[in-house]
């Protein structure tokens, strides 16, 4: 029985939780268009770096970029923003939202040890000159500070500005489910960056027109969850991995040059950076919860969801070489 | 678009796959009923320890006992039989598999080394009376002598005699499906072994009666992935990945208690255990290349039809304490 | 600077764990001895199944046929017994240890759900005629029921009986450390079954005579590390993982045919089987806690300490087909 | 036996491979200096895009920054060089990288789809004005024409500039070893930027004073291994693991601020970007010859050397805040 939506099926269901976009739009000339951009999601409103959030992350398809996974592999935290943007850019992203952790806090790189950043990406190059290198730190830290938490925006926005996802203008999209159980209720909310498939593998609607992946490679998808269940750093991770169920309903095959990638936190539970205490207490739901299903259940609504509103809420767009993407007919 | 299938639909379609069954089904008295079983998938029919073939695994959710994973991942070689039946008869399975395989190869556990058996299992403690302990190492011997090349029996036999599936009977499903690429043609086969979901989570039906799982935990499956591209092990773990999207499409959200792994192999590029020459040879299909994105989708859509095919073709059937699971109505 | 030893330098330092074995040894005829056993350690001496404790494990090495990790790695938890045995043998330990726990808890395999259990291996066909298959569930068993709380024997004794180390006789081995951290005190504790390495691989001692591996194979070890501190799953998996840089101290390169797997359990924050409690509460010690560093170390010195005293405890011993592996000059 | 060192005991032993270093160095005021630095290894000399070398890589623990490993556990293979740099620098020597491919290769990011790069990192914030956030993307390509062919600095030089290891100087530090098996002749070579441990951790030698290690963490290191005999990438990722050896025999227990993280790659059976044929062919290793056994020593050899070589070619270094870090006395 599918989950009841949270209020503005939006991963801000999640409390705390805040998304900024940072969009680049320029047509230079005949051949060349900037179409690209920068998301931000933060976990929570307040200091990243001292209250940490548990995480987990899962590679379906490792085909990409993103960096920042190994460290949350080893000690189950996330420490800053969640940037988003093209495969090229990376490191610029990576920079600046280091130059804005580090104005944050300024014991970060002395006494209070590294930071790690995530950079999650997918390859907008058929709309967007990506070689022109156009995503400068700066842009990073604008994203970051443009977040807010209530009504992400969605489609052809930050980092989805040049997406492209069955054959029709892809990018970002979003939606939660909450989950209720005994006298607890739960939202969990998904944010994604699409950019995979061709137009006649989708399953959630008959696209009258045939339209290939236009794509070099077979495109991406980045998946973020976030929920205020209280849950371990394992536990993170088998939510991300449930996110292959909600990929695979829209119909995705996981294809070769797709860079499939989940990240997963949890707004309880927070970790903080220093503390006196030799031990750290957390409270969270044991495995075999009847609430675990369901909040799994959730991941794979939401996903599937946040996939199919990133093609409902995208907008045609014109990119470089006057190539056109249009909006899916949803 | 969807793939074609092969001409009998079985895993058997990749040429020299064998499928064999032993099934055991007697009531004892009131409570107690033996409704289990013992399936053995045989990649060749030639000697498996002295002829290899490349593999991979994938395990989507681990609450599951599946043995002999460790060394898949290490050497990407599976040198036995490939065995399903129940959770607590693992044991018993892998004794019987050994002593197969020692009559046959006089040099195992002496001149010649070891040898790893695959033993993947799911619970079926509902309809059978799972702790007498049933199955004997002679079992398995059994289900091994009783493979053959074509259609493959599927339902509610092997080991899939006791299991349960979308609360509707379960058990064997097999399907194929074909890639054509070039001037190549390659088939792809799937067998699963269903015991997992409950009626209102089918996205491939809308049952007229909804029904819970009957499990105390929340089922598993086991899906086994034959082809006979030439793929290295890498590939084949690649493979193994994508039964998460076809186990998706049918309405699962690997649950908590659900142990869902899946094992791929080539018949392709074979591996001799002992061999003169330091160098082993070795042609495998490039990863970008075309053909590798619709194997990929043959296994989305082997691995959805297994499963339907899984309760299609199982009959309702009485277990112990007379509880009854019915045939679904497909 | 090294760090303190337990009181009796022995896995069973840390309090509630238990060693027990089961050897057998028999000259049958002359080509044809059985020199094999089983050893079993308990966490602790109530019920594991429904007191269960947390864990990890790592694989250093897969060629290896150690069953039950799967379950450890998805849900962070041991339930039974860890087993451990000759290569060929897993599937009758199994045997046993599930008829035990059966017998232990009835609703096992019915109202309670399943069972995952842990069985580790080395190849000991030099010595012992391990085509026979002379281990019988009922040596599991048995190993059980002689577990004990102090001074387990080490050398060649249960599952260590016919294994072979660095060319002199190996087999089960133990050592322990203490790590004190401000007002705390926790101990760690490493047992071993060493079946690995050439004579003139060992760096902690100048073999007079070169012996080399006499394995048909490169050998295995198998290292269980138990601990009174605190740690989430994913810390144990940590601790796990130290084994590594222990048994490179020794001289190993972790060969191609050897099977180097790890298993890391705490005694504290048992997790209960049942719960009407929705949320599972849990104090671990801090990944920056000054302790973590210690018990690291603890981790690397008391299993290089209990590969040194598997040799050491060893005694000379003949094998099938009057093969003798002689007692390590140490 | 110990395996005979290459000519020049360097990791371009391995025909091909290229190291090269940028290094700033300079006091700006009382408080900051800049002490830290690029370096690049370069696995042929061709270019690397459209001959890719096939790769494996192995997190021994994952406290770092490491950016790239993603595609290579996917795809087994590098297509751009390896960079080294300060933990916050991540990100502007990703970005040099990607400009100086994408000035090399006119196709990546638009018609040849595109790049994965390599970048890890130490946190050399004890010496170095790290917050500066000093180095450049211009640097990192400075560090790629910089690179040569033969006999690579050592010591604090490029991205070993600022480092710390044992509580002295550390940094870059290479060792190469000879496999020679029946007719064949392997190389393996290592090269380590290290950052990590105290003195009195050392066990290859006894340093008359006891240095704590005065990180604010626990330091890091990467180690690259090159060799040119035919593996895939399933052997290199082999090849990565024994590091840990190498690792834990210079008396480093894997610390839990410790980023320890190895790469390993092979010149041999490079994989073309482009390429007509379906099919790839590759000669590699079996696992099970005897030379397998000899390159995995080869590695642990050439690790535990070239961290040594780190600190034997390092030099006396004065930082930040006047902070000195002496040249060990070795």
């Amino acid at each position: 029985m599918p989950l009841q939506k949270g209020s503005e099926n939006c991963i801000t269901d999640v409390s705390g939780v805040l998304v900024g976009h940072k969009t680049l739009y320029e047509k230079l000339n005949d051949d060349e268009t900037i179409c690209t951009g920068v998301t931000a999601i933060l976990p929570h409103p307040r200091n990243l770096f001292y209250e940490k959030v548990r995480a987990g992350c899962h590679v379906i398809n490792g085909y990409g970029k993103t960096s920042g996974l190994v460290q949350i592999e080893e000690l189950g935290l996330i420490e800053s923003p969640i940037m988003l943007t093209n495969t090229l850019s990376v490191g610029p992203v990576m920079e600046g939202t280091v130059t804005y952790m580090l104005k944050q806090n300024k014991e970060i790189g002395d006494a209070a040890g590294t930071l790690n950043v995530l950079v999650g990406e997918c390859n907008d190059s058929y709309l967007s000159s990506m070689r022109l290198q156009a995503i400068k730190p700066a842009h990073a830290i604008e994203a970051i500070e443009n977040a807010k938490g209530r009504s992400a925006e969605q489609g052809a926005v930050g980092a989805g500005k040049g997406m492209v996802c069955f054959g029709y203008k892809g990018g970002i999209g979003t939606a939660s489910r909450i989950v209720t159980s005994a006298d607890e209720k739960y939202t969990v909310g998904c944010l994604v960056l699409s950019n995979f498939g061709k137009s006649d593998d989708a399953l959630f609607t008959s696209f009258p027109k045939k339209k290939k992946n236009p794509n070099n490679t077979d495109g991406s998808i980045i998946m973020i969850i976030a929920t205020d269940a209280p849950l371990y750093d394992r536990q993170l991770k088998r939510m991300a991995k449930r996110t292959a169920a909600g990929l695979g309903r829209t119909g995705s095959h996981f294809d070769n040059g797709s860079g499939d990638i989940a990240i997963a936190f949890s707004t309880a539970n927070t970790y903080p950076h220093n503390a006196n205490a030799h031990l750290h207490t957390i409270a969270a739901l044991r495995d075999d919860n009847q609430a675990m299903n369901q909040l799994f259940q959730a991941v794979v609504e939401a996903t599937e969801e946040a996939i199919i509103n990133s093609l409902k809420y995208a907008e045609t767009t014109i990119g470089q070489r006057g190539r056109t993407i249009e909006k899916a007919p949803l």
